[in-house]
């Protein structure tokens, strides 16, 4: 067999480690798949101290990431320290030595994206980041390559792992959100600091790869309306179990195109989701992204979100891509975003405002009459026709209780200048929560 | 921009035509992702005479197949006429005349594939058939390139659209095979001969692809057992619903690794799974398949089997990427079924006797005393546990009523002897239909 491709890891956390793993296991299938072996040289990380559990026999490991970069025997650098700014230093660091980059970072790319891409067509290097999105889902793969021949029409799903673990168990058990993220944090499902996870994000950072990927569109993360799940109560799931819906965190982008052009919409939130739908079975840590294209119509890939093993199955396929371009003496087979760098050019986004959708509102207002009419009233002013309306519990004097609305299909502008009127009455005691209804999902 | 790729057509049925249209709506996007354009050249096929509705302006059309071939305008062959033999000899003249084809045609392959994919090694040209499996889901790629660091465990999933949307309106109807059949027909998701799909013939042919892909294994379609779909009436699935299954044909092949070495596990059959799984949400004629790996672990993916546009989205999918390859001037950057054609090897199969699986069993029996008896006694003598036994109608003397026994799990080879034992009955009026239950799918 032909020498081994050079691998070098920066980062040797759970993902690392998994990676390790996945290469030593599997080197045998690995090689032969590829007609030559790959090898893991170096690794550097800050903590060379704890044992990860695995034979590094053969493996420099030593805390010299400068060292590792500019090692001859390392041809692909794996980056796996997750964050920004060092996460950013290294990547370009490696691109600048002609090395190929392979990453699960997703928020790097989100932020620095365009630097990072720009650098490696430079350089002409490869950066892959099948694991940034998904997990060890190959949906990037499906999006260049396999649906290339589609106008991506919608692309939308369960991008974060650790916040359906949350919803799913929230659901299940009819425990409070803190309850549950306090579970979730000693399983390992949420970090210590869980904010990108449970604000929507890290959905956002992947939502803004997926939308460049699907519509060429340049989409800053920041320019993405995110609401995160934190404020939602127990009986918000059973009021949609009571509909027909489950509570799912999406990331949703969608391309509009009339005789004016096209328009992207891209929102992530809390959303309900028909029973019926595949993306309402999926429970726990896992995820799901459905992409419709004008040729294939609606197509949906589902598995684990993130996790060593799975992340690292990811990791290790970019590794052979990349590999065998490597191998080929040639880089940049395929744009990373799909269209060319230079094609992605900014859309015009749709307003939150100009969204028309059915709701579920729940608001907290004191059991007095009237309450009720002063609620519904400030709807039907703004033209929006109620479906339902529900008060589970009857107050003591002086309580707020939840009084949960189902709305007809009316635009968000309208929702919103009802609920401000609504959140201005003395009877309603807390600001009003919105959850969108997505029906055809 | 660059000179375009020469693309052209064999074939200009229901796909030709699909592929007609998506090349001509989405040429913008499709030349902004490679950053050149495809150019179909030529299309040719026996009947030039009908009008499929598209634009052939700028496309020279006649029936002048081995001109197609020859002209040096064409680089890339798309083969979509069908069928074996004409097939066969078109695709290896197109390889002898160093064009890289595009094909649709699993029959095709399963067959003659060998003979195909060598030649295409020896003239260094692509192969590629992404359409042949799933239709338009890029189910090939994810296990050739995303899911390649791992050992894939086990595929398996609804692979034949005509079979999924019979079943599916069996079951919402309660109809008899037959009247849903000719239905199917007269709506063009059955073919006049609908034997290789109702037969599960398709499907094995799939199969093996897969199998090939997955585990490197060297799999004839013909050793595959395979069961279709005809035997199977309205009572199958109401008992179906009430135990909570739903009917699926499925393909399964697995792989079961022990100290004595490795084995293949492959069949395709009606099969009864679990009504909470992704699998029993599929209906109509959409198919999905579930890949296991080692490290990735469980993975779905979903969409149209079949189709004018959908399969065209995949045919067009494999033309940018080897498109993109000439433009390289390489070919053969992934082997087409995922290992080196030489390191494709015969691996022993699992005999279908050595399966151990819970059983659906619908007796066909005389309403006599003693009957059921006589069933539950040979199921017992070969150690074959019972869990449910129903007998829904009472019968008129001398009249057969279906008898429906659950069992537990046992090896079929058992449940064989039982069955055989018991269809010798005089009491028993018909062959017993027996269904396989997957619980973990």
């Amino acid at each position: 067999m032909a020498r081994p491709v050079g691998i070098g890891l920066i980062g040797f956390g759970t993902i690392g480690t998994g990676v390790v793993k996945v290469l030593a296991r599997n080197g045998d299938v690995i090689a032969q798949r590829l007609g030559f072996p790959l090898k893991l040289v170096r690794i550097s990380d800050l903590d060379t101290k704890t044992d990860r559990g695995v034979d590094l026999d053969g493996i420099r490991f030593d805390s010299d990431t400068p060292g590792l970069i500019a090692d001859p025997d390392v041809d692909i650098v794996i980056e796996l320290i997750g964050g920004y700014d060092v996460a950013r230093k290294f990547t370009l660091d490696a691109i600048e030595h002609g090395k190929h980059v392979v990453t699960a970072n997703k928020a790097l790319l989100a932020l620095h994206g365009k630097e990072i891409f720009d650098a490696a067509l430079r350089k002409q290097v490869d950066v892959a980041f099948e694991a940034s999105v998904g997990g060890g889902i190959p949906i990037l793969r499906a999006l260049r390559e396999g649906l290339a021949a589609n106008r991506i029409q919608q692309i939308y799903g369960i991008l974060n792992g650790t916040t359906n673990f949350v919803l799913t168990q929230m659901e299940s058990t009819g425990e409070a959100f803190d309850v549950v993220l306090k579970r979730a944090q000693e399983l390992g499902y949420a970090e210590t600091d869980p904010t990108f996870d449970v604000e929507g994000i890290d959905a956002a950072h992947k939502l803004s790869l997926l939308a460049a990927m699907a519509f060429g569109a340049d989409l800053s993360f920041k320019q993405i309306p995110t609401e995160g799940i934190r404020s939602l109560i127990p009986l918000d799931f059973e009021m949609a179990e009571e509909f027909g819906y489950r509570i799912k965190l999406l990331g949703i982008a969608k391309s509009h195109i009339s005789a004016e052009g096209e328009t992207i919409e891209a929102r992530v939130h809390p959303t309900m989701v028909p029973r019926s739908s595949l993306l309402a079975s999926v429970d726990g840590a896992m995820n799901a992204i459905v992409v419709q294209g004008d040729a294939v119509g609606e197509t949906f890939y589902y598995g684990a979100g993130a996790g060593e093993l799975p992340t690292a199955s990811a990791v290790v396929g970019d590794l052979m891509e990349v590999a065998r371009e490597i191998r080929r003496q040639g880089a940049g087979r395929v744009s990373p975003l799909s269209y060319p760098q230079a094609a992605l050019v900014r859309k015009p986004l749709v307003s939150l405002g100009d969204l028309v959708a059915r709701c579920y509102l729940r608001f907290s207002a004191l059991d007095r009459p009237g309450v009720l009419s002063l609620i519904t009233g400030a709807l039907g002013e703004n033209g929006i026709g109620i479906e339902s309306v529900i008060q589970k519990t009857r107050g003591e004097p002086g309580e707020a209780v939840p009084v949960v609305v189902l709305t007809h299909a009316g635009r968000e502008a309208q929702v919103r200048t009802a609920l401000e009127q609504i959140d201005r009455l003395p009877e309603v005691r807390r600001p009003t929560c919105l959850i969108r209804i997505e029906e055809h999902v």
